[in-house]
């Protein structure tokens, strides 16, 4: 089926498919709308939308098993509580407000129409400039409405569960669920609208592919605000100075959680598509899994040269962080690109750990090294490494391959933006949520596991069960 | 590619497109079928099939969680055994009779064409009025038998896991295997005739999109006739009344069995338009993730009320029952009825699980609540809240909607028909294997654990590991 | 849509039909060339194999849990570390030579063209007999090239990962890690050139569509040759002749393990297609269902009549056995006969480890009666078994369908050439990684556990909880 074999079955075929045409047209008359090419490609692209989402969805899973296998057993039953509730909270903060204010036609800094309830007037999939709707920043992709909104909504719930990593082992449930709705409502989608719904810095030529800056920072802006006021756990800086480890309840929770969220990196970055682009979502794929592997390996090669032996933990944090990193530039760079920004990130993740214990500022799973420091350098990298139209995309070229300091200064303008936007936002938010309802729960209840104050349920009860004859233990 | 776009760019187009297609086909010849768009129809809806049963194949896996995790730790071997069995059951009474007793040519009651191993003859994906197979009740799709079987065999599967939950930590192994065979063999197959298969609910104008009565309900009554037969578990209920909970023993297991869960659903309710039709999967989606994240926060803000702490046991079961309401309706509903069926199911199923203890029915991970109530309350939903035509099906309006009681009544007929049959029939299935191989396991093996029992096996050998210098517990 | 239904609506259709292309011509321009069905093709494609390669991804996840659920809790850091850093391992190994060697142009026996970086230059999707680019053999499906690598690589992957599972619990973690990159980079692409990448077995008609042979029974040499020069674990062969079993530490992390798995297979099996074929895809789903279960069911029976119990760990086996056997065959023979091959191969495998503990050949997790036996059975069934052109490929008749031994001896030869190269070069890089970095931990860091010895961590820290009054146990 390609052009050049043509020539050699020309002429024997010119005549079978005129022929073949006319008579298909005859005995294949298919009825339904659904057999056109172009009604075909909006079913496929939904199709594709829809499934990546779900494995998008599905790194909720993955967020609450890094989360609670990191932490302590006496918490495990709120960290699981945590992940399983923040994206049904996200689910109702993103119908009822938030995509309307990050898609919603308006001005360079909000979108204005379809605010309530998915409410907007939609011709989709009428699009392009015929486009009418209200949430003509997103009518670049043919899909239905309902698929444009679930996808965006799993993204809108990364964001939410990144914060729950940081503040986790001390915060009230319900302090961190009011967060997270007004986390989703108001901060996640106005930063959103300016990058991904038209806003001011989509007009400045600001790339963010799959959402280093919009989803990842985000989510750890928020989280650093919020560690700043809740404070260290207890026990974890000494007043010595001296910074005692917490070390994870279960392994096995946090390599199932890392798989989950590399496995829902590839709906992450290629679903970001939002269409069936054979050769995007290809480069995609590669870029995506060369940054995560080799964060995965630089970050356990660094921690086995700084300490003496390989950290488990580091190399799920090194893999994240090469996975976060890439997202922004995914489609923009080349694959060995992309091996050199996992390189980069792996590395970064492990200072960056090692950097926030100094400052004493607690992050119990990390998320502000992983999300927020590789977010950033994600960001950047466009500006450093973009190959303009390298999957489609007009970018223009990055630093490194001679496009100057335009993208790269674009993306610094947007990074800055967000940290300042997001970072006061957050703060006050928290503020409001501490004085309201509190944010930390009683020193005794911290003591003796969240599980049992906030929940009134323990994770686990494994007996101590006598081991059957046949299945004696060799020594 | 709107209809809008077409006046601007109308005359430069039509010309080159009609050029344009004379010379694609003289340049493309693509000599093999899978280019014209009705067999590319076909390979799509294939592949959309074959990809969302396999998420459904995947709630095995989350079943298998849920329950164990709800269970104790000494019966875990028994149960994650018995949830990976029975899909191989399924598999094996589903192929050599089910399939044909449900989708079989045949009468209002019964197929009776191409019963023994899949056997009749199918010339899918030839659909339509000129369909000759055995199998006409699902010639509606056009994809082949084997991806039809595959996708309708999960569903099966699930209907008997849905047993499992409930006649947990006393049923014997054999007894359970046996009784599964008999339920996908001869109970599902029945009453999914009626419905799916061209039967007489079918044409009473009954309606349940993927499944709330085929699967849900029936998986619920055959397990309500175990469990009265099968009494509650040893100390349970206590002489003076006392109900005595018995916790889970992981609630790691149960969280990770539920988002399995929840991601599944995502191919149980889609996937059932077994065919690409982009508006209805996508509505579908919202439907469906907007019952169960409304089911998940009603029950934890109704346990929280009662009990005064909000139970991760209690935001599981409520998420699954929005899921499991949502499932009759998804296609026939808004999303903010979808919403309202959420609250309702979240609501309905807290309310259950109190009942059945106050009657003294031990269900241990609440399937009757979570499977049966809000099986029987979804369908009903479909005859109060639906949309003619919605996504598409003709089910006329829902009383809510001015359609009178019609439909309300063809769905409440259904639901007294399905509970009718499938309890007497359980109920003699269950006696009937309680008579040959005995349905409980000796009193001092329910003490002991039906792992050793059982299996002669444990779950956990988990040794207290000295914890190295380098990772010092903080207090 | 079908032949039959013309003759009656022939006459009202044929004006409407010719009337109507000529108008949707005009009012669907569709300008993208994505809108042509060839170019559908190439997009429907690519989406099916990027789906599918995610699903053989994620059997790393399942590879993990099964391997360490099999093993002792103080190996489990020490085991999810393996199989995590595996991926990335096999990730470069193939990046850098092993895709080049297997699919470069070359000659029968090694590929030589675009060796390093993926470096060739290929002009996919054009296929066919006008393809000019490095990697000719796998020209033959029209997706783009990093589609292509990255389902190959997921498969190279898979055959790294089985040898962790035999060298469980006593190798060295430096030492699995650079054996690991060799054979991805030089084992695994050489014996795949042979049979995938147009070698000297694909030329003397050896089949083996998903890679019985070339991921399996691959895994499966290299691993024998690695338990043959690591010996046994300490304790599991007594003096006296006396077999220890060594039971599992959690049978929750196995279970989820063999499901990911089975899941995997999913993809593993339907996505070597390289392209959507509906009755291929179906069919092939259908087979790998049915060996796996029937595999399941018979290595439970065997187990529970042979043991006096039914195990769960049999269980296990006895669906991967059913799976691997599969995987060469999956398109080549009838659904029935999926069913023999599972119950041969489930009774294979549960001889097999019987026989393994005879030979005092210690295999954590059996590995080499999964993978090896099945995997060599497996690939004798398609000579068995057999129907030409059942899914499309022209394999010609196995013996027992008239075919007589042509078929049967080709893939006999390639067993033996394959089982001579594996163990020969793996056995010389296991001496040459025991000679420079040594292969098998101390004596003490064995019996205190690799995770503190290799990583400084341990992998459960699970506090006895206080379990609240709420929630008391019951008996």
């Amino acid at each position: 089926m390609t052009h050049g074999s043509i020539g050699r079955n020309m002429q024997r075929k010119v005549i079978a498919v005129l022929a073949g045409a006319v008579l298909l047209s005859l005995v294949r008359p298919t009825p339904a709308l659904a057999q056109t090419p172009a009604d075909l490609k909006v079913g496929i692209d939904t199709m594709w939308v829809l499934l990546t989402a779900s494995l998008v969805f599905f790194m909720n899973l993955g967020f609450a098993l890094v989360e609670s296998g990191m932490c302590r057993s006496k918490n495990t039953v709120n960290i699981l509580s945590k992940n399983f509730i923040v994206f049904a909270i996200s689910s109702l903060a993103f119908y009822v407000l938030g995509w309307g204010l990050m898609f919603g036609n308006g001005n360079g800094f909000v979108g204005l129409e379809g605010l309530f309830l998915l409410g907007g007037a939609d011709g989709s999939p009428a699009t392009g400039d015929a486009y009418a709707g209200a949430y003509k920043s997103i009518a670049w992709t043919g899909i239905p409405l309902n698929a444009k909104f679930f996808f965006q909504l799993v993204f809108a719930g990364t964001a939410a569960t990144i914060v729950s990593g940081s503040v986790a082992e001390r915060i009230k449930y319900s302090s961190f669920i009011v967060f997270s709705f007004l986390l989703v409502a108001f901060i996640y989608p106005i930063t959103g609208h300016w990058i991904w719904g038209g806003g001011f810095l989509a007009s400045a030529g600001f790339f963010d592919f799959a959402g280093s800056t919009v989803v990842h920072s985000v989510g750890g802006w928020a989280a650093l605000a919020g560690i700043l006021i809740l404070g260290p756990r207890m026990g974890k800086y000494g007043n010595d100075g001296k910074v005692n480890a917490i070390p994870p309840h279960s392994y096995t929770s946090a390599v199932i959680g890392c798989f989950v969220l590399w496995l829902g990196w590839f709906g992450f970055n290629p679903g970001s598509t939002m269409a069936v682009d054979g050769n995007a979502i290809s480069h995609i794929f590669m870029t995506t899994n060369t940054a995560g592997m080799m964060g995965l390996l630089a970050a356990t090669a660094l921690s086995w040269m700084w300490d003496g032996k390989p950290s488990l933990g580091m190399s799920i944090n090194g893999c994240l962080a090469g996975l976060v990193a890439i997202t922004a530039p995914c489609a923009f760079v080349t694959v060995p690109v992309a091996l050199l920004i996992g390189v980069m990130a792996g590395c970064l993740v492990v200072m960056a750990v090692k950097l926030l214990d100094k400052l004493r500022i607690d992050d119990p799973v990390g998320a502000v090294p992983v999300h927020l420091f590789n977010g950033v350098f994600g960001t950047l990298c466009v500006g450093l490494f973009a190959v303009d139209k390298i999957t489609g995309t007009a970018t223009g070229n990055g630093l490194f391959y001679g496009g100057g300091m335009t993208l790269l200064f674009a993306q610094l303008q947007g990074i800055v933006a967000v940290a300042v936007y997001t970072l006061a936002v957050s703060m006050a938010f928290w503020v409001a949520v501490k004085m309201v309802l509190g944010l930390r729960v009683s020193k005794a209840e911290e003591l003796e596991g969240l599980d049992v104050g906030e929940h009134g349920e323990v994770a686990y009860i494994i007996g101590t069960s006598r081991v059957p004859e046949r299945e004696q233990v060799a020594s």
